[in-house]
């Protein structure tokens, strides 16, 4: 399965959250990760990510896909994707 | 089309950005836009973007797809969606 997270969460829990997804998906650009995930380790992050955030107000949307290829990607501006930060 | 389109750009380009997508897609929650767009209107967003956002800072990413039913949805927390903001 292919996933793409994007999150809206407090500013405190940010560096918490990115470090959980990280672990499972490759960033792209703030708050926005994708990658290839099993159905087990989907529920590992999601277990993770449950433990982290205030679900009053924080948001993870997550878009799953069978693969990667049934969708395009097309950037504007800087390719950001994997590189060092906070 | 079905697109969902994110964007990391600074602070002071945000609220032209946003104010920019929201004509052609739906809010989701910060950073984060989808809809159904024609490939037109698609040409048009980008071109509107490109006046706006600094291509050496910003980055802005497109998926797209043939049609919403290629992927599923999942959300943690608060369903954003569309609502007021500043």
């Amino acid at each position: 399965m292919y996933i793409i997270m994007a999150y809206d969460v407090n500013e405190k829990r940010v560096a918490k959250v990115l470090k959980i997804a990280r672990k499972y998906l490759t960033w792209i650009q703030n708050s926005l990760l994708e990658g290839e995930i099993t159905e087990s380790k989907f529920e590992r992050l999601k277990a993770e990510l449950s433990k982290i955030i205030d679900e009053s107000e924080d948001s993870v949307v997550f878009y799953k896909f069978g693969s990667e290829k049934l969708f395009q990607k097309e950037f504007m501006g800087e390719k950001l994707g994997p590189k060092l930060f906070m």
